[in-house]
């Protein structure tokens, strides 16, 4: 593996990716307010501190060693020879980032991206953990994420690692295409999400002695909905510099990157009030939020590499399959997830990820991160739809039993749930001593006593 | 029609531009949280839920054809001549911004400038229909003003269009000049908002049978004041990215732009809090946040082509007149805007329009859409205040009814108004189905029962 | 003095730093809803009105007179000769900013960066005065600070002054050196905070008769931590700023700066989570709020020149330090300060400085304020740790008593704090006449009844 597949950023563009980069923390703000309002008031100051601790220590773990094991394209990695070619399976770097010139290199960027979006992968799972997650807890499930199963996975799609080459080791097309993570962050992030949701299990009272699902509305639908542009923001920056660092998106084509993002989100959520305004008779608020977030985070895998009207596609289905992710989750599977971070996380996350296979088009000389720029324009193929199925199949196999192993381990040692009194008292008593509110009275009877 | 009046834009000053565009939705956060904030609690979910839609729509509608009548300075477009010159009165570009290569271009930057800005010009009739305008009728009116009034009023302004053209047809100085949108967004959004009030009639319980109005407090003065942070960050990035893209201005002049929208808004919020309080005794903290974004969109025209002391004349100025505006509208016409909508965008949008004719010095080269740089220096004169003031009239003459008959046609067709029973639920149970703080008791009856 | 020091930007260097110095209002957002959110209910309107009224009138003030005493490194400036060395300590340039080319020179960013962090330093009161403070009384304070103790002091460190000049005038290493602001914007806002504190007195119920405080908790904490997010961008875009601007960082280490400022940033939090958690038995969500605010507030000299491992180290530190200056100041020193702001700004900010005596290691060419560029790398040494001590006896031996002076005279001619009366009612229906959450009910009588 040499250094052929690295970007090579002008100054311009340097400039550009990390402001770029400097905007992501407003993504990790409309989670944690979406998650905050979505929640119950006696646990909303939790719901905070939760995303502000779980944030503080991906971007600590993800320092000390995660990009030891993530690393970039073209720079030391292990390699396995396997049926003649070379698989690059993990990065190769020391702790703490030493080594790693912060210069403004492509390396430097990656990182520093990275630092912060392994925080944003980290607040997925505790919209599907609230009302009833340990912040102890939260906060070590972070250091599995942050440590292990975030850089493994990233180090596939982004560091060159074995995703990637699945273009030049066996033809199929650029390899796996992901520019903004919707793989690496959202899927990671909704599967370990689902994971917690059923090692967790539901809320008390969320399902009556019939296994009959209750409505628990969230606290606070103005935090919901305002989250909503917050993550705009954040995601435009987290899919612009994620297209330049790991598909080689010349400045330029960041315009584009920006437009599909926007219109993504938008369709989306039109897609999910129209559909629940058709189904319950009015449109519901936090579905449609959930759909605008799922829009999100289906245009980042593919937003570089379509035009306009194919985003306003991918956001129509992204909403549609959110409305319809969030009832199936909740009645057939009894998943309790508040926050519906599975729908959208992991649910549109795989869809954005397989969207690249049906509608990219990449036009222009692209970085394929495993071998190089491409001469003149290739569409998208078979091959690149079979990678896209590959990298997919990777997050349900291998991905998915991975987390899910760890945080059952780490509920073996360390209990992930509060325990009934915890939950009745509310997180912010029971977890910080102090509540959220203290000078508004609130009615919570109403929903406990059921 | 020529490409000659189309700036050029070096990478850096594209970076610049894009990154400026990508904090206007801050602009529209900030809206949207002080219309919400300046609401009745019992419809806030709504007026979340509204601007998301309404941005939504916007932005759809004007990718897919409120592009195609804007288009952008030295691209196609229709024009009629008339005694002997040309008038270019409308684009004429494809749907779905086809054949615009969405690569970094100054006609590219505007697109996705103009498909967020369309959305920021659509939220401010929300301020004036707040309480009591329906969702349907909010996206459908939405419709309109993206689809129709508001890209041809600004193909006119920043499209190279027939008010552009006033100076190179009839010598007024640079032609009608507004750098940031007073006019286009600011303006074209507040005579929709005058449309929609009157449309609508008053809230219940606003005015007494003798016609003497109450007032009605928002509901959340923090939400109101912290949306005058997020909407400075939002107009830094629209003054910055308009003035490079419609005014020519070099990257370096931005940081006088930044300089005078920031003291415009500081010295209008001042004024209004010093008018305030020398009127009533204590100073308004509502007005003054209107003070506040009444400087933001007085500066927008003039932001780049004035010293620091004339902004803040400007802002002090535009503080006064929302002021007495607010009073004015509310008593003497009997509108009931409770985001004083009409007064913060189309009275200091007109105010910011003929400011340029004041104030303005165009000291270094700057662009002329509609027929390139100019050589040295020239100084606002009696021409430039003569095109200002066509483009006021232009407003007032054309624009406004239109806006008045095409949202009266749409109440022919969709009434525009909830019915009595949902005014007296608050929009939040009656058309989304669910209250915004639904844990929280209030004081509803206080008011309704006037 | 001539303008050898001053640095040279590039076009891109420009553009980034200008979009940086964009980002920095947020810095000031976080600091109002935090201030907002460690206040009552009753009086958070008031917060965020003076929040709002104090970054104006510090914006208008610095532009009109303020920046005259400043200036920047290599522009005009008056000199006294003492033991036979130039000792620069004030500007000379004219009001309004006049004769200084806003047109992207390293001077005019400058300008505009201290226009709003004039304001952020000016923020940092509130939270000491936080339930008692007059709203005049706050815009005075600030005209002080904005025209007189700010300028001097930042013209002394950034301007090319004597505190910087100790490098070149006694060999102390590069002189003081601040990349951020932690002394000039930080520790001189804490500085004032506990002079005003000291003045205002205690909140009404604060203190027994026996001198045992009471906690008075915070009316929001959603509010409070959602402020840490938005503290953080602006940290981002004011640190990498000031260290183009200040240090002559290259714009590629930018990239180093804002890894630093978010490290430094987590690990205060968590270091303030555990030891609440060591101590209390639960960690308190307010004091990780402060905590993280002390991070940012610790990074901020030392962020350009620190390799990560020692931002983690700067902000465990900070954490630490943040917590127990809480509790001695309202144990010990019976000084009531609801926001934090002395323990958060100047006992952090004073860490910060020192902290670049510890860890600084000037690699790459430096731009050394007072004579250009130093060829080749240098380490941190005693004599840049002297220089850093001798700042920090500046900001204790006189701006800390000239801003007591200052506040104290002020107190004599227009009383700083609301009568007994005003603190009763709340502040908000006493000085602005209307509640901040006029339709919620609140428990205010078991708090102003003790």
């Amino acid at each position: 593996m040499t250094a052929l597949g690295a970007p090579v950023l002008s100054e311009t563009a340097m400039a550009l990716c990390l402001l770029c980069i400097l905007l992501v923390p407003f993504a990790g703000a409309g989670l944690a307010l979406v998650n905050a309002g979505l929640g119950r008031s006696r646990s909303a100051a939790h719901a905070m501190m939760a995303s502000l601790c779980v944030a503080a220590v991906a971007a600590l773990v993800y320092v000390v060693c995660g990009f030891s094991w993530q690393g970039f394209i073209g720079r030391p990695a292990h390699e396995l020879v396997l049926a003649g070619k070379q698989w690059n399976w993990i990065a190769a770097e020391p702790l703490f980032l030493r080594r790693l010139p912060l210069d403004g290199s492509p390396a430097s960027l990656a990182a520093c991206l990275q630092m912060l979006s392994v925080g944003l992968a980290a607040l997925i799972p505790l919209g599907a953990g609230a009302d009833r997650w340990r912040l102890r807890a939260c906060c070590l499930s972070t250091v599995l994420l942050a440590g292990c199963t975030y850089p493994l996975f990233a180090h596939w799609v982004w560091g060159g690692g074995w995703l990637a080459q699945l273009g030049v080791n066996y033809g199929l097309g650029h390899g796996f295409v992901d520019a903004g993570g919707a793989s690496s962050i959202q899927a990671v992030g909704g599967f370990t999400a689902l994971a917690i949701a059923w090692i967790l299990g539901p809320r008390r009272g969320k399902y009556s002695l019939e296994g009959v699902p209750t409505a628990i509305p969230g606290h606070n639908a103005v935090l919901v909905l305002f989250a909503c542009v917050l993550a705009l923001v954040g995601w435009l920056g987290l899919n612009c510099a994620g297209a330049m660092l790991f598909t080689g998106a010349e400045p330029g084509r960041t315009v584009l990157v920006a437009i599909n993002t926007a219109l993504a989100a938008a369709s989306s959520a039109l897609a999910a009030a129209a559909i629940t305004s058709l189904r319950f008779g009015k449109p519901d608020a936090s579905l449609s939020a959930n759909g605008w977030f799922g829009g999100l985070v289906a245009s980042s895998a593919a937003c570089a590499f379509i035009p306009p009207a194919a985003a306003i596609v991918i956001g129509l289905i992204a909403g549609a399959l959110v409305v319809f992710a969030v009832e199936w989750f909740e009645l057939r599977l009894a998943v309790d997830d508040p926050g519906a971070a599975i729908s959208v996380h992991a649910v549109s996350g795989i869809w954005g990820v397989l969207a690249v296979g049906l509608f990219a088009h990449f036009r222009s000389p692209v970085l394929n991160v495993a071998h190089g720029p491409l001469p003149g324009p290739t569409s998208g193929d078979a091959g690149q739809w079979l990678a896209q199925v590959v990298g997919v199949a990777t997050l349900l196999g291998f991905v998915f039993p991975l987390t899910y192993g760890l945080n059952w381990l780490l509920n073996r040692v360390c209990p992930q749930r509060v325990p009934m009194e915890g939950e009745q008292q509310g997180l912010d008593l029971y977890e910080l001593g102090a509540g959220a509110y203290p000078e508004f009275p609130t009615y919570t009877d109403e929903f406990t006593l059921r």
